[in-house]
């Protein structure tokens, strides 16, 4: 493997320079380029693995090395406003989002790329913290950014930073998780309270001040997905839940497995100031984002075995049975409230919050 | 494998619906999102691949199959401006630039990812037409799309579409690719004519309008390093010229290298009317980006040999010995002309064409 991460051929050890912001040359091919790339970005995600390798060139590509097993593999484009919020960033976001989506197909997380597209204008101290962020991020989820790029868009032409992470993962031995396999009787199983992440960034972009305003739940899921993977249980399905919330992530197994799901609404957890701003902003907390949060849907057997793995890992902070796969009312999930009141979830046509990851 | 590329979680059987253009509620993990999916991008890059695996419901990451090969992995995000050229367009470049990265590290592409970051308002038309040009480029350099990612931003927000590609190859055996590897008396062998994509960019966003005017040289290389790759060639280094052109990718490598380069700028060719071009808009076609050209770095002894395999493969139309590789002038690329004189290339540090790529 390549110790050092390509992030868009190198070298020479002058200093940034005097610009503060990004400039248009900082995407261009030349010696800006290699300057931000040589200063920021390679020291930032370097790793001595002890090979030697990361002291060779960079070059077009990161080689992996690859013992055979399965491989997943991922993509995910970032483009959430503001880029910093409470409990987060747009750089930890990109690293969390993908290792998350690489966990979710029952895959261990082993390496990211990083490609960034930048506004002009944008101050270089902003990149240096984000950048910083992510490698923080990803050292804390034991993956490694091996390869990346750069690219800069004139002012007004793109928002500040976009990021875009994919990721390589090495699928776990004898797990088969896809919603193919949700069946009836199954139970889904919460790992925690809803909505945060979704009401952190609100908070910000329409300047709420209110006490006690939620941190994003933002966070690697890799951990918790190990301590239920590794321990023999038939896992059927698990789904991180992010744009469209714990509802988008249930109606689209629903509608691929072609089941229906009972939820029963007292058993799912909101947070006192989430739900405060959730009714101040006119937001359902079921269709929040979250970046933290994760469903596992398990047989009924195992269910509670589920529950007892997860508790205290980084992501399950009350895991919890939320409710149960039926064979009626295939497609639809339907919730059931304290009074036994029934309501049918659908999915938005429109956009409850844009620009949330 | 999964048959099926997972863009982001899909289903439902609806048509695209009223919207001749997308819309902020594309990107919200909704009904909008879901049909945007369904509808345009899994029909388009869906693979039967006899397993039946294209039918099981989309997840979050696809699954690949492995040998236990060394990987190469790598990402670029594609900004060109303006979105359709002479010769290409932005997804034929995203599936191109790619394929190029991998090539030149050794590797045969085999999967991409395809992440979309569209401006509110693009036409779905446009959108349409660059998924389909990303398939039938994908199907001709013999890779797959095989998961991707959808976000929309705003209006004003980003500038129609920028897309991101990762990319999965598996290296040869027995290659050993590197700048690092670049040796005085080593000969540097250029494929074809220079600067056609820099000047196909250019000719329509300045509105150039000259008979004759260039196609980009956008293609896949995979077919060309596979031609001199697999016959035991002793293969020192590959770069494809991007971003910076010839005088870019040589300079990092003299830089990388610690070793000079001499360069008869008598070998180096330039078509009639991409000279005109450069003459007129002030550009110097030696530092004017390619997308279908590569150097390859190759023991003197072997030079010709290359220079005859390459011959006939796409990206090759003329493929000559350029220069040398030297002990003097190290780190220092130097240009000879007909008169025998000298000239010392450096990057450029300002931006000689924005978003060409």
């Amino acid at each position: 493997m390549t110790g050092q991460p390509d992030l868009t051929n190198v070298s020479c050890a002058v200093p940034l320079g005097t610009h503060e912001t990004v400039q248009m040359a900082h995407g261009g091919g030349g010696r800006l380029m290699r300057r931000l790339i040589e200063d920021l970005l390679l020291p930032s995600f370097r790793v001595d693995d002890g090979t030697g390798a990361h002291q060779r060139p960079p070059h077009d590509s990161a080689v992996l090395p690859n013992a055979g097993e399965p491989l997943a593999l991922t993509t995910d484009s970032f483009v959430v406003n503001p880029l910093f919020f409470p409990g987060g960033d747009i750089g930890k976001l990109a690293v969390c989002g993908t290792v998350n989506d690489l966990a979710m197909a029952g895959a261990t997380p082993r390496y990211l790329t990083c490609s960034l597209i930048i506004e002009e204008g944008l101050p270089l101290e902003v990149l240096r913290q984000v950048i910083t962020s992510m490698r923080q991020t990803a050292d804390h989820a034991e993956v490694r950014v091996v390869t990346g790029d750069t690219k800069v868009v004139d002012r007004g032409k793109g928002d500040g930073l976009f990021i875009n992470t994919a990721g390589v993962g090495i699928v776990k031995p004898g797990l088969d998780v896809n919603p193919a396999r949700v069946a009836p009787g199954d139970r889904i199983v919460l790992s925690g309270d809803i909505g945060r992440h979704g009401v952190a960034i609100m908070s910000v972009r329409e300047s709420l001040e209110f006490e006690g305003a939620p941190d994003s739940d933002c966070a690697p899921l890799a951990g918790l997905v190990e301590s239920i993977a590794t321990l023999g249980l038939d896992l059927h399905c698990m789904r991180d839940l992010t744009r469209g919330g714990l509802a988008a992530a249930l109606i689209e197994i629903a509608e691929d497995a072609n089941v229906g799901i009972d939820l029963d609404e007292t058993a799912i957890a909101v947070e006192a100031h989430v739900a405060g701003a959730c009714e101040l902003l006119g937001l359902d907390p079921l269709y929040v984002a979250n970046e933290g949060r994760m469903i596992a849907i398990v047989p009924q057997a195992v269910a509670d075995q589920t529950v007892t793995r997860m508790k205290g890992h980084e992501g399950a902070p009350a895991p919890v049975v939320i409710g149960e796969v039926t064979k009626s009312h295939a497609g639809d999930v339907e919730m059931y409230n304290a009074f036994g009141n029934r309501r049918l979830l659908d999915l938005f046509s429109g956009e409850q919050m844009p620009r949330i990851c």
